[in-house]
């Protein structure tokens, strides 16, 4: 719904991510009841089972149960025609004097008194690498100043799978990796990660499922998008470094990746499309596609410090991506591999164009060689123990402001 | 079991995979029932669905829904001392005399009139490249034919994850995909691959999962370990040329890969344990192991054609791997990368040391440059439309035969 003049009888904070036009979709727990799905409002959340089995949406769910699952696969998994009437149905009753939801405190549970689950149960992730700053940026650094991105990168959205087993929601606390290394080139060691980072990205969850050997058209590439999360993709580089030649990185990445607990639904982020960087040179006609498939998502690194300071590391957008997730899905399935709902496709590290708004420690310390300095005097070249990383995303415009909350994680010394 | 002296009541062919050493398990359903558990002898399914609610497991199995599944995950994640002791049983009762199974034939069912499924649903897939002689074969043709191994193939099982979605049962057919490649080197096409190829590989199965940021250790790895499939890792190579630096193979792979239907479990496969080549330089101490860890299975590969010929065009043992599966498991969590029961690990490619033991088409027709012959004449360097490749593997010592029946694939025209 672009409509931005809705006015919810419900006090929300004019800077809550989590606004009348938001209505993301999650799991949550609480001292009363186990895992079931929710829809954030302000500092609270909506029981989505709760308001179910008092008859809301019994037109619309044949089993209430779908909204009572560990994760959101289920639900989704009813299609779009109905999350999204569910949805819109929500945002008219927080207009609606005397709708079910005003007359109905108990639907209400303040988020603080929940704990968010991860949302989804992955069953493959996919990790792209699609901004143009990033990899021009770790070409720079690895490989050739002067020809700093590959032949292929700007004819194909670059990507490898992921580790799914290893995704964990927001909060999850994160063990230094260790691993193989092989810092001085003549034999390796083994020893937790001197290397430490996070990659700021964003991540796209799918909502319909395909057949094998069938591709999604680009243009039919929307309708498999159910909504998208805040994703940290924690890299060990000095293990990759080491590793990742010739089939690419593996235990420098799957060591944990950690995503923000609220879905935020594509309709919500509607309003937010914008366009992409042109694309040269033209790209093959499967790519090819017309509109608006970029959005305005502002974007922002912090490092808390175990002193409680938070140090605004990076701000930067996501309406830098080069590739755009229509062209992603259109290439990941272009060859017949099919995707099922639930399934993960993260962007790749999204950086902008100036240094302050690179999205990773490695391209903001520029590999170690310049550090970052902290509010309490100490400096960062890469991620230290009890450091914490905090990620933030939201869309504004107008009165509209859809957030992200935040994913974030604490990194715990290697054992 | 080691004991070779058994002598089952039941006749079974000398050179059936299923003999009575055996006993995998598998997914199966007929004319009369859907999904459950069963495991095969000759050419037979012993139901153990049925077995179970006559209460042949009641001491053992808490609830007997576990054998009633669409994937073998429930049951496998009772832990091997139970699934062990449900395939002693079995064995037990083909030997003696008037045993429930002798006594009641309506436990057993024709393969032929049965459907196999894939045996797990596959939370994660690992792809290993721990053959030397792939991964010599692969760098000769492709990099430096005098420095043909990469730095750290020898220090670490090089990996990378692949796509669970797309695996699929033997006797699925595969459409050969479309992809971008460029063939000239200056501008990228899309087609239809022209180099589709087969990956002999074997995989395992994990049975015990992990806690993410625990890792195996290598003397523990075994007990993480099910049993094993016979695995074909589809790959298109001129897809995979064009895309894989720098992240590693994507689209080139996660088309499809085929597994073979019934698990081996690995206390069948023990009395076939050998040991491997040795390691030179010796490796990190979390990768350093005692006794045997390699396991001698007998693996080909058949090209029928599609007038019925069966070309051989493979014959190759997995005791030739440099890595083994110990080794493979503890690197893979060795930072803390955790694993789930139905996780699939596959080898890698296995290539012995003589051209008439390379485990996939590049090798064998040296990159095109060398095309086998077929028995009616025609003549191969990759895969063509409506060839089924077929492959095959066994272990035997004495009178006892181990086998994994085949994985077969049908090459489909692209669309």
């Amino acid at each position: 719904m672009a409509n931005n003049t809705l006015k919810p009888w419900l006090h929300i904070a004019a800077d809550s991510d989590f606004s009348i036009y938001n209505l993301p979709f999650g799991i949550f727990s609480s001292l009363k009841n186990s895992h079931r799905v929710g829809t954030a409002i302000g500092d609270k959340i909506i029981d989505l089972m709760e308001l179910a089995s008092n008859g809301a949406f019994r037109d619309l769910i044949a089993d209430d149960a779908v909204l009572q699952q560990p994760y959101l696969n289920e639900f989704i998994a009813l299609g779009k025609k109905t999350t999204s009437e569910v949805r819109n149905r929500v945002q008219q009753w927080l207009v609606e004097e005397a709708s079910p939801l005003q007359k109905n405190p108990q639907y209400f549970i303040n988020q603080s008194e929940c704990i968010l689950h991860l949302p989804v149960r992955v069953g493959d992730y996919t990790d792209f690498y699609s901004s143009i700053e990033h990899a021009t940026n770790v070409g720079k650094m690895f490989r050739d100043p002067d020809n700093a991105l590959l032949p292929n990168w700007r004819h194909l959205p670059v990507a490898y799978h992921g580790r799914a087993s290893s995704i964990v929601v927001s909060g999850t606390n994160v063990r230094r990796p260790s691993g193989q290394t092989n810092p001085n080139g003549s034999s390796p060691v083994f020893a937790p990660t001197k290397r430490l980072d996070f990659e700021l990205e964003m991540g796209f969850i799918i909502g319909q499922k395909t057949t094998l050997g069938k591709p999604v058209e680009i243009d039919q590439a929307e309708e498999h998008i159910f909504g998208m999360v805040l994703f940290n993709d924690w890299s060990a580089r000095d293990i990759q470094k080491w590793e990742y030649v010739p089939l690419g990185p593996f235990l420098s990445k799957n060591f944990a990746s950690s995503i923000s607990p609220w879905v935020v639904t594509m309709e919500a982020l509607e309003p937010f499309k914008t366009h992409g960087p042109k694309q040269e040179p033209e790209v093959l006609p499967y790519l090819q596609h017309s509109g608006k498939k970029n959005y305005d998502i502002n974007l922002e690194v912090i490092l808390k410090t175990t002193n409680g300071d938070e140090n605004m590391i990076s701000q930067t957008n996501f309406k830098y991506m080069y590739w755009n997730m229509a062209q992603q899905l259109a290439h990941h399935t272009v060859n017949g591999c099919n995707v099922n709902v639930g399934d993960v496709m993260a962007s790749g590290t999204i950086s902008g164009s100036t240094p302050a708004s690179y999205g990773s420690m490695l391209e903001l310390s520029w590999a170690g060689s310049n550090p970052l300095e902290m509010k309490d005097g100490s400096k960062r070249t890469f991620i230290e123990d009890e450091d914490t990383v905090i990620m933030r995303g939201h869309a504004k415009k107008n009165n509209m402001r859809v957030g992200f909350g935040e994913v974030k994680g604490k990194i715990l010394p290697a054992v």
